[in-house]
């Protein structure tokens, strides 16, 4: 059995094809060219924890992969890593094993933020120059990095429930390309930001109601199981238009789990990424517009990555 | 990462505790007290084959685990086994990576032969002398060697669409306490045999109508999936008692999936195998009854089965 250790996988990952390489699995998902299996979702009460088992299959990769991954939230309180996970690839011709990726939850982590940057791309006024960060943590860290790169961010603000965490990683950010601010008012930062991404495990909502206003435009990926939430319901029915990386995950357990969908209820459009990024739907949004992007993280991007990682393990 | 090998595996378990795993892991799961992920399947067409991923808590263990298992029917024509697994388990308590048990399948090639074996014990005739086995792969080996063992079976037979590979598994068997028969006529093997177990991947019915008597009794455990079937309706609906692993599981893509349970329809009793273990339900089986064990597996068994392993190696 091939184990790759997480160094070594991340050193043999080229970013500037990871993004491209996220962007093809949001296409294929969306044109129905991914065979997905059911994502489990297992539960754990005391230390409090999330894990998330899922499977895909590319159109026509040699591999299909499962992933395994969660966040057990007491764990900096024990030393350890509060994320973690592995990927197992497999033959797609036979089903037996290629490799073991003992990534510890890396590439969940790097696959997470690409995707929340294409997402911010598409939600995100042009020449954006403030984003929002909401919580503090590895999610909150990587979005900094690669939504402000991507979009040109000239000033992040973070803000967390627990300020001194805030303060810690706008330390940790000192050395990148933009200006730091820790907000101790959320309301503050949603008002300051013309971007803001949510990255947080909160199971009640944290941009309320009286944070709507004219342009806002948040990219929410705390919520990938039943029971979280991040954004208030009356914030997303008051959007102009929502974008998912699933629609149908993201009614299931998603931010939109909460909307009304019922015949006769008034719902925003809800648009697939994939399917704008294919050129099958296009999405105009006028300054004022407020746009919410809504990720719950599919199998398909970690058979995506997993696939570059093997590629350039092979190649190392 | 520890990555354990196949015989080193089968080397640390204890078959006789792992009966008895088995049999309180039926009993877990119908009392509740298993935390089970949704189960994924993934099918593959060119070459054909399927793939099951896993996962489950058993109430206070210290381990979950994710298992992930399939068989590429084409494999042994390029000379490779057709089913395949690794099984991951995780501390409960951090989400941390324990260990890989890399037993190529073997522990779920075990844990349904067991599971198997806990079901003919309850549907079987007392004093059963003739086993009949549908099929001629592993489950098949294996059912035959463990029932066999725990009923005190004398005659085992043997039918499968391929005469040669029952052939093969006669003589694979020769050195086991009991006489093998090939039989080339499955309607004579049903008659013949006071328990059956039919361990094939058929998408058509094997055990078909005209095979229905009294008395007859059968454990199914090839339909594990959708689109998998080895007992015909007809015959399921002819049963006096359903035996499951998982009566929702099997109601979705076992043998039960083709009943028709719309009210008003008469359907035999369908009970779980956990609740006669646990003593909840009773059964009695005249000596004519016709009762029928409908096996999925379950992702609790591949966690009683690994935590023995776990257990078994750190005393090695």
């Amino acid at each position: 059995m091939l184990v790759h250790q997480r160094d070594r996988i991340l050193g043999a990952v080229d970013t500037s094809l990871a993004i491209k390489a996220i962007e093809s699995s949001f296409c294929d998902y969306s044109s129905g060219n991914v065979q997905s299996g059911a994502v489990a979702h297992l539960r754990f009460k005391a230390p409090p924890g999330d894990f998330h088992v899922k499977s895909a299959h590319i159109g026509s990769s040699p591999y299909f992969v499962v992933k395994m991954a969660g966040s057990f939230y007491k764990n900096p309180e024990r030393g350890l890593a509060s994320s973690n996970g592995v990927m197992m690839a497999f033959d797609a011709q036979t089903g037996h094993t290629i490799c073991l990726l003992a990534d510890d939850g890396a590439l969940t982590d790097l696959r997470t933020a690409l995707a929340g940057t294409v997402a911010a791309r598409l939600v995100a006024p042009a020449r954006a120059r403030t984003l929002g960060i909401v919580g503090a943590g590895t999610q909150a860290k990587l979005h900094a990095i690669w939504v402000s790169h991507h979009l040109g961010i000239e000033n992040v603000q973070i803000w967390s429930r627990q300020p001194a965490r805030a303060q810690q990683l706008a330390e940790d950010l000192r050395d990148h390309p933009f200006s730091v601010t820790v907000q101790t008012d959320l309301s503050l930062l949603s008002r300051a930001c013309d971007v803001i991404v949510t990255t947080t495990p909160s199971q009640t909502p944290l941009i309320t109601r009286d944070m709507i206003r004219p342009g806002l435009r948040i990219v929410a990926i705390g919520a990938d199981s039943p029971g979280k939430t991040e954004v208030a319901v009356d914030v997303m029915a008051a959007a102009d238009l929502i974008l998912t990386d699933s629609t149908a995950q993201c009614l299931a357990y998603g931010e939109c789990a909460a909307l009304d969908t019922s015949a006769g209820t008034r719902t925003p459009p809800i648009i697939e990424i994939g399917e704008v990024l294919l050129g099958h739907r296009e999405i105009h949004l006028p300054e004022d517009a407020i746009a919410i992007a809504d990720l719950t993280g599919l199998g398909a991007q970690d058979a995506a990555i997993a696939e570059l990682a093997i590629k350039g393990l092979s190649a190392l």
